[in-house]
């Protein structure tokens, strides 16, 4: 199968030999030196010298950590969202109370920073502004650069940013740009198991932290802190996965951070080349488009569903749908951890054939 | 190694060899097939018709998950604690918000059914009941045959299981004994890695769950509920370990349930002994003892650091120590999922080379 999905991504086969690995107290010293390496891997490719924690949560679990932490019940909080995950990030955030100011821009574009000076002018009472990186759900990836710039910058305000689809796979130098909290996900381009989120913490979100009166318990990060101090994680982690994202981030280092951001640029770019040449439409503004999914509009006439059963059954592809309002509208093709050219090759042959199936059939019914 | 700690537990070659399934799309037709193949096997285990949540987290997460789903803040609470985890339930609910009565009994032993009548006279306004199952820091079985008799049967009011160290390995019928919310974690007796956690809710526990008020997201059963109609988590899932807990309910319902429960029952029996003969003081009191995990006590004069020192290097068994207050004071051998009579007599025969060289030494020293 050739999972094109913006993750689970497929797991290359030192990663799934890593899998089948014994189990181990996860008091003793097998686990102090699994999560230490996989530690010190993680804090290279956010390069950053920031505490890193490990949490056996999805990339959600991670998004209600950096919300649960850092904020109080009533609390005014900017999110910036550009999709569904900077969406899902203002219903946690008004789940536990926090007063969100939520600045939204249409789906498929990006932040503009002129709109986050402004809201960040607006809103003096506002400690902590939340950025996605790239929108897994458009193919958006924002000018975190320049967005922090303005957050950080000019305004000093604390920074959060959902890393989750971009950390490893494109530039994010979370100290370089000054990110306070950022996050990230094992299924993603760390050629790893879904199952594990990782969050960066610095000492200023520290001091946020001890501040934060919301409630939390399983996501507790100063729990989580003063565990990995002694090399351990507060409740049971996820072994198994531990054990993929560590022989992932083996993979990564070898190749070079700076290979693996080159090789996820190049392929993005393949990729939306592939679907132009197919007279396909981007579903991201171009110049923001991201290099670890691309987001195509569904064709007029052309069924979603239809489209994606012949691409997986007679190609043994699979591709992601929309989610939420997109469904039905765009189709997405995850490019990011273990990828080459020549899958996203096969990816772009097999939409080909699929819409001439699909539109000769709708013909031949019609 | 022969690990013997009360989870992460051993796990078989078939399980192993299942982990190392490439990955899939979790929202494609392969892990509807995989969510439901688990979820029927751990409503055999679970003896029960309920809806089964299977959650990303360790066990630490199911108890955030009941007692956020099912309680609201300032809900006076009963909580019934013989441990560590129990006392964990009493921190979660009242980081919560919760108005926690905690009635606690003294660590070795087992919940009185008189005092849980008393407090229950005591305390007409709670609805809900708290109680662990087994409790994995002490080595103790409460008889939750009888105590659910009291809750459930005189009191009618809603009884929240902590299952994660008894459900598969020992009987816990939770139909039949009426526990309307259960738990369990993939890392005890299911011969599964670590990183999910299942939960049993039944209707009256649904009924709750609309009511309670306590903020929750990632942790939210009822969006776990509505995505498992569709065969999907409400987040990306740990797909490798779900492989890994596919494979070890394979081979619990190949073995049979009530066979997996006998064999479970005599080596506990027979780890109790082995601990007399040599002896050894047990930690719980002999009626309640767990079949799942036994606590002992550390002999005068010995130090649990020496000891468990030698029976590692020289044995190649890891077992675990005593947690909180009974560091340093206990010590557990954990006998749940993949475990025979020949491992166990292997922990004896450590634990036996262990204490002569240890005491030797100390004697040469004094």
């Amino acid at each position: 199968m050739n999972l094109r999905v913006p993750g689970p991504t497929p797991l290359p086969d030192p990663v799934l030999d890593a899998l089948s690995g014994q189990m181990i107290n996860h008091r003793g010293p097998e686990f102090a030196e699994l999560i230490g390496v996989v530690t010190d891997g993680l804090k290279t490719a956010f390069e950053t010298s920031n505490d890193l924690l490990v949490l056996t949560c999805s990339g959600t679990g991670a998004l209600e950590a950096a919300v649960t932490n850092v904020l109080s019940p009533g609390e005014r909080t900017l999110v910036i969202t550009i999709g569904v995950f900077g969406d899902r990030v203002v219903e946690i955030a008004t789940a536990y109370g926090a007063d969100v100011v939520r600045l939204g821009f249409p789906y498929g574009s990006a932040a503009d920073p002129d709109k986050v000076h402004e809201a960040l002018r607006a809103e003096p009472s506002v400690n902590t502004v939340f950025v996605t990186h790239n929108e897994t759900s458009t193919g958006v990836t924002n000018d975190l650069e320049a967005l922090a710039g303005i957050i950080k910058g000019e305004f000093n305000k604390m920074l959060v940013v959902d890393g989750i689809s971009s950390i490893g796979s494109i530039p994010c130098p979370v100290d370089a740009w000054g990110i306070d909290v950022a996050m990230s996900g094992s299924q993603k381009g760390w050629m790893a198991p879904p199952g594990l989120a990782m969050v960066s913490v610095n000492q200023r979100a520290w001091e946020a932290v001890e501040k934060a009166t919301i409630p939390r318990f399983y996501f507790d990060l100063a729990r989580a802190r003063d565990a990995a101090a002694k090399d351990q994680t507060p409740w049971t982690p996820g072994i198994t996965a531990l054990y993929g994202l560590r022989a992932g981030l083996d993979l990564m280092l070898a190749e070079g951070l700076g290979n693996v951001h080159q090789r996820h640029a190049r392929i993005g770019a393949r990729t939306r080349e592939l679907v132009r040449e197919m007279g396909l439409e981007l579903f991201a503004d171009p110049s923001f488009a991201s290099d670890t999914v691309t987001a195509i509009k569904v064709p007029q006439g052309v069924e979603w569903k239809a489209l994606s059963g012949h691409i997986r059954e007679q190609h043994d592809v699979v591709l992601a749908g929309g989610q939420g309002s997109l469904s039905g509208k765009i189709f997405r093709i995850g490019h990011l951890g273990w990828v080459t050219d020549d899958e996203i090759d096969q990816v772009a042959e097999s939409i080909k054939s699929a819409l001439a199936a699909v539109r000769g059939s709708s013909v031949a019914a019609g």
